[in-house]
């Protein structure tokens, strides 16, 4: 099989790297926002993690801040092909032409770190931005996903599933939040999408072993696999 | 006179664009601190401007997003030139060593919609990242500023004096800034370090002029005079 890094047109591991950057999508299932007791939100809001968190398939472990509650939350991420400025959030056409492929990832999270700057009022970005807090798979041809509403995403720790649900829960679909993030800052070709996390999350400790996939029609994706300690 | 961009070895108006990040600290200046009744931080916070921000000379206006309460904010940009991680906060002459070059800059601000997410514990992120909200000066040598903890900055709205001040009144110095930054994440060359704003932010509505600026021992470095509608 040809390695991903060599197929022509589509980003390749050491691409993505290079991502301009990374946005990342809150709240965006109703269960996950019932377990943080966090309010639903009347638009879909948005942080950023630096290029610095990824991690990429065989990188090693993500590591944990010495005194940081370490949270996964496995989201299906969008790599782009194209520049989007005030993207019309019903061009439901226009949203998939602009994917020039998917990854799975996990949007790792100090919680502790989280919960303190919501209370005082203070940026998000430490909290998301630790070296090694964006574990990526490889890319995933657009072909392998027919519907990005309607595949399942998973993640276990030490075997025991943790999450496992459906993209259709998303409260916000993918063209409406590439039209209010393009509301905002204009996305270039090769920025990366983060599109939320189903419920489910919760802590890991060095040694946990995470393993995260995508089932399109029950079917395991290889490409989409991640395995991390 | 040689153009900044043909310099060898300096930043170029070109590769500001390409930064892999924009990380900026907030609350670095007492008198800015009580102005906007913060708290004051124990140690350094920051967030991140996505490269989308930047709004090199010559580019045009600072666009205000409908509905915004604009804040200009005037810091000093450090440009870096290795990688940096972990990085010891009492290693002056090394800090020193990590710049590339400085830029003066503007940390645009939706005073707003920041407040709107700091109540609601919310992330900084749409209201420190509209596009256009990072206008830049040209590169400034390293040469020309003998001591980046003693230069005075400046911004005028319409030719009256808003901001004025030494940045002796950092609160925490750029040696501390970079360690703190680089134990989250991991500094790269290119990247690109706000030190925070002095003291007398306010609103500009379309129409009004900013001009900002660098004076070192009094006198007026022209490389890095900030002049945007
Ligand atoms: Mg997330
Ligand atoms: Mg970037
Ligand atoms: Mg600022």
């Amino acid at each position: 099989m040809t390695p991903f890094s060599l197929r022509r047109g589509m980003a390749t591991l050491a691409s993505l790297k290079k991502a301009g950057k990374v946005v990342c999508i809150g709240r965006n299932y109703a269960d996950h926002i019932a377990e943080l007791n966090s309010a639903r939100p009347k638009q879909p809001f948005f942080f950023q993690k630096p290029t610095s968190t990824i991690l990429l398939p065989g990188e090693g472990p993500v590591i944990r801040p010495r005194g940081v509650n370490l949270h996964y939350e496995v989201e299906l991420a969008l790599i782009l092909n194209k520049r989007l400025k005030d993207f019309d959030p019903n061009d439901e056409q226009g949203a998939l032409d602009a994917i020039e492929s998917y990854a799975l990832s996990i949007d790792m999270t100090a919680r502790n770190v989280q919960n303190e700057a919501k209370q005082k009022g203070l940026p998000w970005d430490i909290s998301k931005g630790f070296d090694t807090f964006l574990p990526l798979s490889k890319p995933i041809a657009k072909s392998a996903i027919p519907d990005p509403h309607n595949i399942e995403l998973y993640l276990m720790v030490n075997g025991e599933v943790k999450q496992q649900d459906s993209t259709q829960l998303m409260l916000f679909r993918i063209p409406r939040i590439l039209a209010d993030i393009s509301k905002v800052m204009t996305l270039e070709a090769g920025d990366i999408v983060l599109t939320g996390t189903p419920k489910g999350v919760g802590p890991v400790v060095p040694g946990d072993v995470m393993r995260a996939g995508i089932r399109v029609d029950g079917k395991e994706l290889e490409e989409a696999k991640i395995e991390v300690a």
